[in-house]
């Protein structure tokens, strides 16, 4: 097993901070400062261009340990962050800016570009899991949920489905083609995410993928809007999810 | 105006009790026994069959009154509760029997019945809404909410339509026909709330009414499930929706 290297650590917001390696995968756990008893741990997968510390992690990140007081995870996708882009990543992004700049639908570029790199990413999330799971504030009979939504879920619903540790997901905003068949060996509870005016995916594609998933329990949240408008309560909402399924109280996302 | 006569009061589970009238349309109104100062009404519209203190109807009055300091009114819908049954509704009602006996389709009887009582319901929601804005606990000026699933909808619907008073709504579960053009007149923020398992109403005629809203911030939650499953969670969804619309807190409406 690669161990887990942590590479500095700092403290804010009541959280603290550290940075820490298995392999040469980068990644990031935050932590209640209060220095938990053994906790939930959450992994969190970022969106596509984006990297394992961008407000939309920190910000989830802040309501799910000083909400919910769970540990929470992020590893840099693969070509994302502080980790190298391929000479096949390099291609995919140059694809994907000139179908963007001439406003052509993206689904055939990313589809085939995140599958690619959920081949690489679920076992490198299997490897962290296996390190995060020595740490003894973590421990490896704990409960663990994932959140992460459009490329967060292109990366992580395969995940789910491969990792019977994973006992509630937060999914959302992704075209169905290379996930239907992996969402129908989910059967945790799921609580999936859309844009209801969402210029790059279409309604029908989401609402087929949320379809998909065998769980009992599932839960579709729309909202008006377009793909980035995604509302801020949300991020309550799935720490409220979290919560109710990782065995913790949502103290601070009842707003 | 016709006058609100109070014709009983109790007290339990941190609630005052009172029922009421307005002209031959009886009522309830749950207030918190605290004796709140001025605070926000929640109006909430049955179910079809049921009536003014059905347990869906007293378990939300406990999340509002309890959880964010609302008053709570539901009045029995014409035909309902401890209403008599015109001539009509027994027809409708037993043609109703007759197509659920033969596992027929309910929409065909459903849509126009309620449509009928939507006509009768929108003005004694309105008298009875003039009458609770003269309490001096109410006021005439103080935010407005409502919340009603399926029959709820399709009486309530017309009425949110209708009211400038209302400033948010908690709705869903009807089928889309003679609520379309309504809907696309609402602009207030709207909870809606879907079975995706419905055994009896198609899943794609609920997204059809979700879809002609005119809010600018609307939400669907969708449930896996049958048409009776709706999540117990949804109603502290619904407390939080309304207290951020109406402007309260929903302190027990975290779980």
């Amino acid at each position: 097993m690669r161990s887990l290297q942590f590479t500095s650590e700092s403290s804010s917001n009541g959280m603290i901070e550290r940075d820490f390696t298995v392999g040469d995968v980068p990644g990031v756990l935050w932590s209640p400062a209060s220095g938990a008893d053994r906790a939930p741990l959450v992994l969190m997968g970022h969106g596509g261009g984006t990297h394992k510390k961008h407000p939309s992690m920190t910000g989830r990140a802040d309501r799910f340990v000083n909400g919910c007081g769970f540990h929470v995870a992020v590893i840099d996708a693969p070509g994302h962050g502080d980790r190298p882009r391929s000479a096949q990543d390099e291609a995919d992004i140059a694809e994907l800016r000139k179908a963007q700049a001439a406003g052509e639908p993206q689904g055939p570029i990313v589809v085939p570009f995140n599958a690619r790199l959920a081949e690489l990413a679920v076992p490198e999330w299997q490897a962290t899991l296996d390190a995060l799971q020595q740490l003894p504030e973590i421990g490896a009979d704990g409960p663990v949920g994932y959140c992460g939504i459009a490329m967060g879920t292109a990366l992580g619903l395969p995940l789910v489905a491969a990792e019977p540790r994973i006992k509630a997901a937060i999914l959302g905003m992704m075209w169905p083609d290379a996930l239907v068949e992996k969402a129908k060996q989910i059967t945790v509870p799921i609580e999936f995410v859309l844009q209801w005016d969402d210029e790059l995916m279409p309604r029908e594609a989401c609402l087929a993928l949320f379809d998909a998933f065998a769980s009992k329990e599932k839960t579709l949240h729309a909202n008006a809007g377009k793909h980035f408008d995604l509302p801020r309560f949300e991020a309550d909402s799935a720490a409220r999810f979290l919560a109710r399924h990782l065995g913790r109280t949502a103290v601070a996302a009842q707003a």
